[in-house]
């Protein structure tokens, strides 16, 4: 019997599996998988819950993999939900609840998908998939520390496709290829108080401030490379809290998020915001103290014939071409981009990490015809 | 009996008249200039302490007016004092506590001359003492109230010297003939939400406001002007508290402190930041909303006949000629010039609102002395 990739998801949404708990459905998962014939082995870390499973032999030549999530962020407000987070209710032609689009639905539909594929067209190969239990945290210790288990096992995926929403509008209309890479840089500024009325026996910090993120901002950082959307700077927060009108504050912080394309390097960046940072060292006589954290690189899976068999597969069951998107957030295609050629396909996401975050059940079946497809086609 | 200005200082020292409890400091004095035949009023307003003294008959011709303040502002961390801030203690060639300096030390000085020179040689005409206990806290029912008080009672200064303390290095270097104007700007923008990814979907207030702010600091407001220094426009605060680098924030704020010299007044530099503010709201679709709070417009005395005899009252006492000053913070003078030629001379203010604030006793004396001669030529 086919797995109901629907009733999957409403299983999931009631494991209450907010980052970093397992809330049973990495166990949920782990007793459908074995139940189709997959080895599954949990690759736990630091207290993080990761499930790996593989069906077919280790080190077979084509080996396609599954990569996804089964942590939400939190409900938020839980007031102001119009049904429970975490019920799974079926209303109407929706299903609701925290994880419905991001992304349990998707862990579904590929589960679902390939237990019937090794059940009913046992491939020449291997069907690996890995679920982590921190996507939406801090992601140390979850899609990485699987791959760095699976490099420790001799374990490999040849291609891999993750699950995460990809479609702004309907299901079909976007696949990401690519993502651009995250880095954060926080500022904080050394300057000399003072009053007010005598700045030049001070060194404003917000005055270097203003001069520092003015030059950030002043420019695009780029017009957009072949595959990606311009590299974008924003300014996410400054903050002083010096509650007196007639004081120069001594110090006062800010903190700087880059999303970047393929023409810079989180290296490259760095070292950008270090030239800023002197002058206005120089300029201003303040010190600045900056400390970056690069979320991922940039990266690309060069359109070739991965791409080219998702991409036939989207159209050929939603009747959509999909966009080659390297567009949005990051995502642990980051990480997975390091071992195979990986892609990203799913839902359409409008409401993730909202209140009342739900989606069309027509959508998860289809959703797990896709991958269904992509599954046949790969080993045909 | 001459009155010991230095005793009278300690006394006054003792009384712990933080902003804005009176302490006992009014009360010493009220004693103090009724033995010595002032006819006192306690003109107090919305619970703030203030003390009116006039000496000889009211509509004087020739009335000379004493401003000073005997509130002082909180000892801070009072475990890093070397002596207790209300000890009063002298200590070798100094007194020590909050008010040594400002201005306990300057109110004790007047109080004391005008004492012994109406008693030893009774003037032709009137002295006013207008003592408030506001100056260090709102100031809105401190001198004001004095003033509006004696306006309503018919009460008029000739001239009026402020005690404060106004000498840089050494007593007698400096007087002030006037001040900057002060006024503070309060921005608040409203931006709109979004994801760091997607700034296109958002409208960052940090970067409209980054925007604002470097044009408002980007140039000197002016060169300085006859009787002033350049005015200054200091940044003081920005705050936005988003903790999440992912996220673009709503809403931010700044203050901007402005002290400004006669080249402008409050009404045009308001004028000036609401067209900036139009512009950056034209620019980026944030709003930004502006509240001013104007401190004081700019004044000078110039110099004349009044200015005149006072610098000639330090020279002499002091063997050094004082400079002719508009600059530092703001003062009461700011109130007092709307009623009659106002200027200020005190003692060095070197330690004022700090831990271990404290003077020499000899320039209590020679502040003492200063304000008798200028008495006595007043009167002369
Ligand atoms: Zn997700
Ligand atoms: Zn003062």
């Amino acid at each position: 019997m086919p797995v109901d990739p629907v009733a999957l998801t409403a299983e999931l949404i009631r494991c209450p599996s907010v980052t970093p708990a397992e809330g049973g459905a990495l166990r949920l998962l782990e007793g459908l998988l074995t139940g189709a014939g997959f080895n599954c082995t949990r690759v736990d870390r630091n207290g993080v819950p990761n499930l790996f499973a593989r069906w077919g032999a280790k080190g077979a030549a084509r080996t396609f993999g599954f990569n996804g999530h089964t942590d939400v962020v939190p409900v938020g407000d839980a007031a102001a939900w119009s049904r429970d987070p975490f019920g799974g209710e079926i209303v109407g032609a929706e299903i609701w609840g925290r994880g419905a689009t991001d992304m349990k639905s998707g862990v579904a539909a590929f589960a679902a998908a390939a237990c019937d594929f090794v059940r009913q067209t046992p491939p020449d190969g291997a069907v690996i998939l890995t679920i982590t239990g921190d996507e939406e945290g801090p992601g140390k210790d979850g899609t990485v520390a699987l791959l760095d288990w699976m490099a420790a096992q001799g374990e490999a995926m040849s291609v891999c496709l993750v699950g995460e929403p990809t479609c702004p509008e309907v299901l079909g209309d976007m696949m990401k290829i690519g993502r651009r890479g995250s880095m954060t840089a926080f500022f904080t500024v050394q300057g000399v108080q003072g009053h007010s009325a005598y700045p030049h026996r001070a060194k404003n910090p917000l005055h270097a401030l203003v001069s520092l993120l003015g030059r950030l901002t002043a420019e695009p950082l780029d017009g957009g490379t072949e595959h990606f959307d311009a590299s974008t700077l924003q300014v996410t927060t400054i903050d002083c809290g010096n509650p007196a009108n007639n004081v120069i504050p001594a110090k006062a912080g800010a903190t700087v998020n880059i999303r970047f394309n393929d023409a810079h390097s989180s290296a490259s960046l760095t070292e950008r915001l270090q030239a800023e940072v002197a002058r206005v060292e120089a300029e201003t006589g303040v010190t600045v103290e900056m400390r970056v954290e690069v979320s991922g690189e940039s990266f690309v899976t060069p359109p070739g014939a991965f791409v080219r068999l998702v991409a036939a597969a989207v159209e050929a069951e939603t009747g959509v071409v999909p966009a080659l998107s390297t567009s949005g957030g990051t995502s642990d295609a980051r990480f997975v981009k390091d071992h195979c050629p990986v892609v990203e396909f799913g839902l359409v996401g409008k409401t993730m990490h909202q209140v009342d975050e739900r989606v069309e059940v027509a959508q998860i079946h289809a959703l797990k015809a896709v991958y269904a497809r992509i599954l046949q086609e790969y080993f045909a």
